[in-house]
């Protein structure tokens, strides 16, 4: 660990809350040891330094004999604070005038301004929380739907370092007992018995297994799942995607505000995300000569995880519907037949295209779409998820859990092989290492920076 | 006054902080009796029904078993708010699916969304504040300036409030004496010295002279000086333009974010805003062809109250100019003339362009940028401006002030002819009633809708 360059004793300080003009105030925050004393300087009110936490006293900011703002102040004294340092809010009137002369002042009287995440990189620093949790505050706070919002609530609750913690704490125990026997190697004892140890590495190593197979959900749950709505032009692709969304723009509330034109191809089903990625160059498949339209069109194919072929039995024959789905099927990705307008359909081709097993849907007239709601969500085998269940939903996580398994390996074919206790312990250690990188008991500075970096300034 | 329908028992609440997904927190706020009681339903942590006002406090929100987020919750005791009644602010991690969610909740748990302005509604109904205080308000988050800034801040802390309360209790001593008159009509006795009262009024009638004066350069500091750049295609408008605005960008701090947009082409000189009106069809006033294009100019440009006339001496010839400059004087707007490419100038040239009294820049060399910065100040006569003086911002303020002076000028007129006391009583009850309107003594249901619903929600 050594994490020395990121420590800091500036009192740093930030907007904690969103820029713009729609908001009726704004929350401005320091944290340091100095934090009180800076925001007390230019506070007109109560002697903040004599008051306790936890308690909000109103007065005036002022620049000289300037009024700056009516505002109230927030003291939470360190430890009891998100840093465990002296944290003080400063909640004024939402105008970017008033924000900027205020940080301005404060930064004049001493503060820093906060780099990305430094506020959850000192909540991590100083033991607030460990690292995995802190991952999962940028997350809960990108969450967008019912179930990435439990996985990322779960995740900063502890629920996953916890039980992180449980299994390094019995392997600490079976390397301490194994590097006691390297201080008495000539007098060739086990201390650890061999049976146990191996016992527990399989059932560690289980454990594992199952955190590395929940990834592919987990990852579904967090970053929505990622879907091509495939067919020819004109079969209602766009339509089909109103559709869905028109449901979806109902229940997103004005609340949502401005965050609206992120999620604008993402539907939202049953507390599950879908993404919809753009092929533009789908309608161009059967056009022999963009032969490289075509392959972009398959490469963005690939990253979908389902695949909506959709078609228009006015416009095509059987026949070339069953050769475009055999090229859709080669990619190997589960994917939904789809037949739009359905409504115009006579029983000849609905018996006709009985065979293709599609859903009938119509994307103008809304109908079919609640049950192409039910099987997109069967598709992606989502219902049977247990939320409550330990989920792993950041990259990082998974690849530190598959090199623990790779150490773990490691150990077991130790026990069953001629290996002297050192590389046994080598590899315990190998195995604690790769798994305090997920809780941050061991760290580096890049691994911090990149890590918080990527969050907003003000967290 | 006639508030009935506005006042309600109603919990409202709403998301005071901007929404978008920069930010790390957000603040939801409750407003009214049972704020507390629903907020402390679905919060687990402290007895929130127990806490004092004013103090924090760390806890979980849940829908059921379900947790919604981590927190922290201020209470707010009225009378001890914003809005007079209980508040509770809950601060969350800034994501549109929590707030959404915890908004969602605490609705079925009892509370009404809020309308737009509605804190701040309750906060003038229940006595926190007078009308004119709670419009700076608004005026003080829309404050972009530290002009703009400093008469909302005045205005806000009842700076105006003030001197108006002053005038309408001289006037309420004057009319509750002519008053009694009327109640001993038959006795022709005067309680109201007349000599006196014609002073007072006289007196009153001078400072409301001067606020309504104040109200073309207060106006100008809230809304910005409208100013139009004016001269012929490729003359360097647009460089000019940049010019002045790559300055104030640099001022602009990232924290204004998502506000800057707005501000695009204004520019802020010394605490003073500057205003550019786009007047496209400028460029076409030679066009005789054009001539409805020419009209709109024409218009536009009678909206500033500055216009920049600008030349390329490189291009134009001085008659030319000099019959442009005679047209747009025609619309009585100071104008400053400007030599764009200055440092192309010859000497000779420069010594013919002097009887034009004109500025010398290079928009592209950026010479002479200061000196037309001190030029605009100068031009709009703000230099002298004690921003300390109460200034008159409000168009609505304005007009009741008008028609104050109209029956104060109706008195002055019953005073020195034989008027009986009866319409003198009128006319100064009209005037009362007028300067009451402003500070919301006197107003009615519509007004306040009005005014209110221009706020944002939240606030």
């Amino acid at each position: 660990m050594s994490t020395a360059s990121l420590i800091s004793q500036d009192t740093i300080v930030a907007l904690a809350t969103s820029p713009g003009a729609n908001g009726a105030i704004a929350v401005i925050r320091l944290s340091g040891a100095k934090a009180i004393a800076i925001t007390n300087a230019i506070f007109k009110g109560k002697d903040l330094s004599k008051q306790a936490s936890h308690t909000v006293h109103f007065g005036t900011i002022r620049d000289g004999e300037h009024i700056i703002d009516e505002v109230l102040v927030t003291l939470f004294v360190g430890p009891n604070s998100y840093t465990k340092e002296d944290v003080v809010e400063i909640s004024t009137h939402n105008s970017a005038y008033i924000i900027e002369r205020l940080i301005t002042l404060l930064i004049k009287k001493g503060a820093r301004a906060a780099r990305a995440g430094e506020f959850t990189l000192r909540a991590f620093l100083n033991g607030g929380m460990d690292l995995s949790q802190a991952e999962a505050v940028a997350d809960l706070i990108a969450s967008n739907s019912a179930a990435s919002h439990q996985v990322a609530m779960q995740q900063m609750r502890g629920v996953f370092s916890n039980q992180l913690k449980k299994l390094r704490e019995d392997l600490v125990h079976f390397a301490s007992l194994i590097e006691l026997e390297l201080d008495f190697a000539e007098e060739d004892v086990e201390f650890a018995n061999r049976d146990q140890l191996k016992a527990l590495i399989e059932q560690i190593h289980q454990v594992i297994s199952k955190l590395i197979r929940s990834f592919e959900q987990g990852n579904v749950l967090k970053n929505g799942v990622p879907v091509v709505i495939a067919g020819k032009p004109n079969v209602g692709k766009s339509t089909l995607l109103n559709a869905l969304l028109n449901e979806e723009r109902a229940i997103v509330s004005d609340i949502a505000g401005t965050t609206r034109d992120t999620i604008e191809d993402e539907i939202n089903i049953h507390g599950v995300t879908f993404r919809f990625i753009d092929t533009a160059g789908i309608r161009h498949t059967e056009d022999v000569v963009e032969a490289i339209g075509v392959e972009r069109t398959r490469e963005k194919m690939k990253q979908a995880r389902l695949i909506i072929y959709l078609f228009d039995p006015t416009q095509d024959e059987i026949t070339a519907v069953q050769e475009q789905i055999e090229e859709v099927q080669s990619l190997q990705i589960p994917f939904v037949t789809i037949i739009n307008k359905a409504d115009l359909l006579t029983e000849e081709q609905r018996a006709a295209y009985a065979v293709l097993n599609p859903l009938y849907i119509s994307a103008k007239q809304q109908t079919g779409i609640e049950e192409l709601k039910d099987e997109l969500l069967n598709q992606v085998n989502l219902s049977n998820i247990n939320t409550d269940d330990v989920m792993v939903t950041n990259i990082r996580h998974v690849e530190a859990l598959q090199l623990t398994q790779q150490s773990l390996e490691k150990v077991l074919y130790g026990i069953d092989n001629p290996i002297t206790s050192d590389f046994l312990a080598m590899d315990i250690r190998q195995a604690l290492h790769h798994l305090g990188e997920i809780t941050g008991t061991v760290t580096t500075d890049d691994l911090l920076e990149n890590i918080f970096s990527k969050f907003c300034i003000g967290k």
